[in-house]
Parts: C-alpha cells; structure tokens; sequence
C-alpha cells in the first residue's frame, strides 16, 4: 500500500477498440496498469462499466485503494465539452454526450480531467518524451486519420469549448478525396493510414504488390501500419512509393502549420510512424522545407516520438495532476 | 502639458512607402499624430531619422515632453528579432540587423517594444476594435501580401524568437503560382492584392475589364484596392469575378486555419477588405464553411476590422504598456 494518500494519478487512454488505464506515482513513475478491449457492440453502459473495472485493475495491480487516488486524466476520442467534461460525440463508442467526468468522479471521488486524446499525447510528448522543453511543440499523429496537437508555452492550445489542432483536416487539395469529415481533399484523406491502405490495396489487386497480395490482399482491415511496413521490407516498391509520396504530402502540410506556429519541435508518432519511423521522417522533413519558410524550417526540429502507447495515459494523469489543461 | 509624467504611449507604425506615430494617454486616447514618407531610397540613416523626427512631431502636437513618454511601441515589417529588438531584414525598408529598439530607447529614454507590423494590428483589433473579448482572435490583412496575426488568450501567438502566423505563406496549390518567398503555391501567390492586380491587369488587357482599362490599364501599380472597387461598381465583371474567387479561396485557406486554432473570431482588414468589405466578408465566410469542420464553423464569427490605420499605432502602444508581447 502507498503510504501518503492521493498522491497517485491515474491515465486513461479510452479507444474504439481497446482502453489502457495507469496508475502513476507522484513522479509519474508507473506503478501498475491495465488493458481491456472497449466493448462498443454492447452499448455505452457497457463501456462505462468496463472503463471503472479497468480503473479498478490497475489501482489493484498497483496495490492502492481508490481513495488513494488524486485524480483521473483521460485522454478520449470525439468532440469534447472540455470546460463540462462531456464527450459530445464520438462515434468510434458510438457515445452522444455522456457527462464521463462526473461519472468518473462519482465512482472514484476525486478531481477528473478530459482532454482529446491526441492533445493528451501530446502534453505527454512535451513533458517527459520527445518534445521536452519545447516552446512550442507540435504533435502530428498519423493513425487511421491524422490527429495533431500543440503544447504553446507549457498549456495545451484549445478552442473555447473544445479541442483544437485538427491537422487531419487541413484543405489539402481542391476537389480531392473524400473525406470521412464530408468534405473533399482533407489532409487525412490524402495522407492517413486509411487513405494509403486503400491506395496500397489497388496495388496489390493490380499485382502490383505481390508480398501484400500475398498477405493481406485487398481488404483494408487487413492492411494496417505493420504489415506495411512488411511489405516493404520485402520489396513492393509500389507500396513503399504510396507511403513516401503520402508521408511528403503529410510534410507539405505540416510546413504550413510551422508557418503559422513557428514551432521549435515537432513530434511524429502513431502506428504508421513506429512502423516505418526513418522513411517517413525522411519524408515529412522533405515536405515540410517545400513549404515552410527558411526562418521557420531552420528553427524547427522533426522527430519521432519516444513513448507510443504511454504518451496518452501518462499526458492525460500530467493535465490532471498539473491542470495544465485548465477544465 | 501633461502633468503626470510617464503617463503617455507612443505606437509607430513603420511601413515601408509611410510611417505614423500617434501618441495615447494612459486611456488610450490620441493625443496628437504625424505621418511621414519613407524615405528608402535616402538609405537607413535617413529612415531611422525620419522615424526619430516623426515621432518628435507627434509629441509636439500633442504637447507631452519627451521626458513624458513611458513607452513607444512599433509595429515593423520583415523578420524580427523580438527578444533582441532588431529588424533582422526588412526588404520593404532595405534594412538588414538594425537594433531598432535600442535606437529609440536612446532617443527617448523609454520603454521600447517592437512587433510585428500585422501583429500589432490584430492586437489592436482585440484590445479596441471587432475583436474585443475574444478568446482567440485570428486577423487576415490581405494588403499586397497576406498578412496574419493571433491574439490567444490575451496574448500575440509568437516564434521562438519572431513573429508567427504567416498565413499568406500557407501552402495551397501544389506546382502554383510563383510567390515573393521564393515558393510555389502559397496562398498570397494566388489571392493577395498584387495576384489579384495581375490577373485584373491581363483582363483588361484582353478587353475584358473596359472600366480598368480606361482608367489604370495594365500596370500593376496603378490597380489598387479602391480602383478595384470602382471597376466593380462601374460594371467590370470580370474584375469581380476574379476578386471573389480570389477571396473565397482565401476563405478556404482560414477556414483550414480555423481547424488548426479553434478561434471564436476572425477580423478581415487591409486595404482590399476596407475597398469593398461586403463582396469580401462574403466569400470569405463561403470559403470558410467550405473547409472548417462543422463544430468550428458554428463557433467563429467572420468581421470586418473596425480600427483601419489605427489599429497598428493602437496596437503597438498597448503592447508597449501592457508588455503583452513580452519582449
């Protein structure tokens, strides 16, 4: 048992298809952990109650009782009334507006904190991984869209009700591809893990791609970051193409933001860059000095990210202990 | 006289064809004004010169000693250096590493802020014109260039060591027009007032803009803001046409920046905007709703900027007394 009570934190990543909840110490030191799979099918209830179960799980793993915890942080997926800790909608939970901060503080009694789940790994870039230091750092986390986040002078940037940062849905290209936003040439319509599967699936159908063929095929649940990234390895240069041209494209993008923010890091991380992290750095630095300006694009350093999945449980248990997020 | 002394601000705008300087009470009341010309091409002595006497003649119509200055603010062109206070390069004056705020500190032995000249007037617009209360306020001055600034949460969003916020420079069309920064495709290269003086100039080449080409023809120094305006109302539909696909493509563009910074206002000022801010407003919040994702869009109001050459003088002082820029 810990012995000075409320001193530990609690992170919450909460996913569409998986949560992870972690007890942090008051130097953020792990103390214990838990995973469980997010059980969308069986309703918003169920969800609920397995996050508290997983809470649960790893205040037990860690041998401290819930009143020992300070407060909570979870990073969470859809559109946030950050100042009421609502999520207003998120589809992946197929969740319209559950007040999950007061249901998280009546179960725990203490403070509770929701943050967007990219703007929680990026404060956790920022305070103990990649981007440590930063004036300003940019977070870009390319995953089945393209999530973005920015810490300005230690406070995460947000808007006046919720978060900010959308870099996935950035207008990228007149008349270009849908996106799942509705409108047309976002971003992550160009360049997110889902537009490069179903790009890198024509490949395969054309035999352009005999490894993925072989071992994906064409459907594009199959065709996630790894195998990819296996794909290249073994030599469908078509593959290895798509992803460059969409990782430079990515770049560009991200050259505009450093336009606006003058950033001084930026932070890469997310399944597709843990997958192939020296190519698309390669890339995205390429594509972001096309379009930067000199006095931006010399200041700016891009690198990968140092703490995959814990960058959401430990930024989210940072915010809530530290407030930075102001809700 | 004034008999509190310290008591007054000076803001300065230093442009590169005139220059003004108005000083304000502790209210931020004018006290008196001057302008001047630039003179360039006299070189750098000449300039800092005429900035010193300009702002001397000010303080005479406003009867305040120099003695009686508590601070000068100057909202300057070109790259800056804010902690130092140098101009680094300024094209428009023909200045390279000029220690501006050094050199008005000794003049009038004050306080001496310098800002970005664009940045100066969105801070004005927030602190005393359309964007008064704002949470985050987004300012587009479409001049020659594209200029931009960002007031968040009380404070000009900055680099690291300079200005930010460069949205003329954001990249919008792969392989488009040639921009001033040396780029292709940026958004000032496709929508400033100089890409729009060019295409109305080969209208009117063509014949196809008969009020324009009686009255500035083909040169582009001639085809100002107000000669725009007057085409447009005389009958030039092909003057419109171009300014408003112009505008509605800068609408696009900040709708991209509204996904970025969540801002619950945008003030559209310079002199394109001032010429004819109803065709402007309007396609500029067409352009926007095209881009900004739904919860953003329903969150921000597009306004004209209420201030016009004030603003940057306006904003400048408040900077100096209220140290908002903290340089």
């Amino acid at each position: 048992m810990v012995k000075r009570k409320k001193k530990v934190w609690v992170g919450f990543d909460l996913g569409g298809t998986k949560m992870m909840a972690t007890v942090y110490d008051g130097g953020f030191k792990p103390l214990g952990s838990a995973k469980a799979k997010t059980p969308v099918n069986e309703g918003p209830k169920a969800v609920q109650a397995r996050i508290r179960e997983t809470i649960a799980a790893a205040l037990k793993e860690a041998k401290v009782p819930a009143r020992g915890v300070a407060g909570i942080g979870v990073g969470c997926p859809g559109v946030l009334d950050l100042d009421k800790g609502l999520i207003l909608e998120a589809p992946n939970l197929a969740w319209k507006r559950v007040p999950l901060r007061a249901l998280l503080a009546g179960w725990f009694h203490c403070r509770v904190l929701l943050a967007n789940d990219v703007d929680a790994g990026t404060y956790g870039e920022w305070r103990f991984g990649a981007g440590r230091g930063a004036r300003t750092l940019v977070g870009v986390f390319p995953g089945t869209g393209i999530g973005g986040g920015c810490v300005y002078e230690g406070k995460l940037l947000r808007g006046k009700t919720g978060s900010a940062m959308e870099i996935g849905h950035l207008p990228i290209r007149e008349h270009g591809r849908l996106c799942g936003c509705g409108r047309r040439g976002c971003l992550e319509a160009l360049a997110g893990r889902l537009a490069i599967s179903a790009e890198v699936a024509q490949a395969a159908f054309r035999g352009e791609a005999p490894f993925l063929a072989a071992n994906g095929g064409s459907d594009l649940k199959k065709l996630k970051s790894g195998l990819l990234a296996k794909a290249i390895k073994a030599g469908d240069a078509a593959v290895e193409r798509i992803i460059r041209d969409a990782m430079r494209l990515m770049g560009r993008a991200i050259g505009g933001v450093v336009n606006l923010l003058a950033p001084d890091v930026v932070v890469l991380g997310g399944g597709l860059v843990e997958a192939m992290p020296r190519l698309a750095l390669e890339e995205v630095r390429i594509g972001l000095k096309e379009t930067a300006m000199d006095s931006f694009s010399k200041q700016v350093k891009v690198v990968e990210a140092e703490l995959g999945d814990d960058a959401t449980t430990l930024g989210a248990a940072a915010l809530a202990a530290e407030g930075a997020g102001r809700n």
